[in-house]
């Protein structure tokens, strides 16, 4: 059967669970396509530096289409939830960064990961994945000024 | 409208152009598949590492599930063109090598691009694409004996 996805289904297909850090990073490619102006991905006309690895970057990586493979997502070993896409033809900037209590959800979803991975009864294991989904979703439910530390669009 | 998409498409969508690199990376992806006996990605079961990046790393991230966001995706700065999967529940590893051939098609394909981003006659620009695509397409049927230097699937 033929099902048409949505952007958020495809992320959540292409990283393979949902967690705080993807839900974090879907925000992120979509609002740097609503600053962009577009719903297609940039591709190859775009560089993205973000200011860590984390799950999020596979959002940025199939909304956005800034690949690890291609090489035009660059990561700086900065420890900040620091975005910056870079249209180079057109000398556009768009600077992204998040409050920093993100950290604090993908903590909380670390130790339920380190929780499903140990011997624990089917029961619990259920209520751990139900508490990781509702991680993500409290996420997505903050407002934007509690997500976003800045934003920032610019022609150089 | 709603279009089921192959994996090669899905794959071609994801990384945005049509190159030797991802012909490889797709080769490599189905391979590692068909020796696991499946046809979904093992994702965070799995842990991949490559001896090099190159465009072919976006095919293993979308038809395996091993994506640079979640970490288990891991490149050595070997400049080879090997790959390991394994499935620690499993104790189960698959390694593949290609020939060294392939390193000829990239950079026959490096040179087009350059020539693409130079300015030149519209008419030439969609000679240079014929010319991209025709290279990846000399990649994908190269026959196995041609490609695959080593495949070895092992459980330990």
């Amino acid at each position: 059967m033929c099902t048409e996805l949505t952007p958020w289904e495809r992320v959540v297909q292409f990283h393979g669970h949902v967690c705080p850090g993807i839900a974090a990073g879907y925000r992120v490619a979509m609002r740097m396509l609503q600053e962009l102006g577009r719903q297609y991905p940039p591709g190859d006309e775009c560089i993205i530096r973000a200011g860590k690895r984390f799950c999020g970057l596979d959002a940025l990586q199939l909304l956005l289409g800034a690949t690890y493979g291609k090489g035009n997502l660059q990561v700086e070993a900065e420890d900040r939830y620091h975005f910056e896409l870079s249209l180079p033809g057109q000398s556009l900037r768009i600077e992204l960064e998040l409050t920093p209590r993100l950290a604090v959800y993908e903590e909380q979803w670390q130790q339920l990961f380190q929780e499903k991975l140990s011997p624990v009864k089917n029961g619990r294991k259920s209520e751990i994945i139900a508490e990781m989904v509702e991680l993500a979703q409290q996420v997505m439910d903050l407002e934007d000024e509690e997500f976003f530390l800045k934003v920032e669009t610019r022609q150089e």
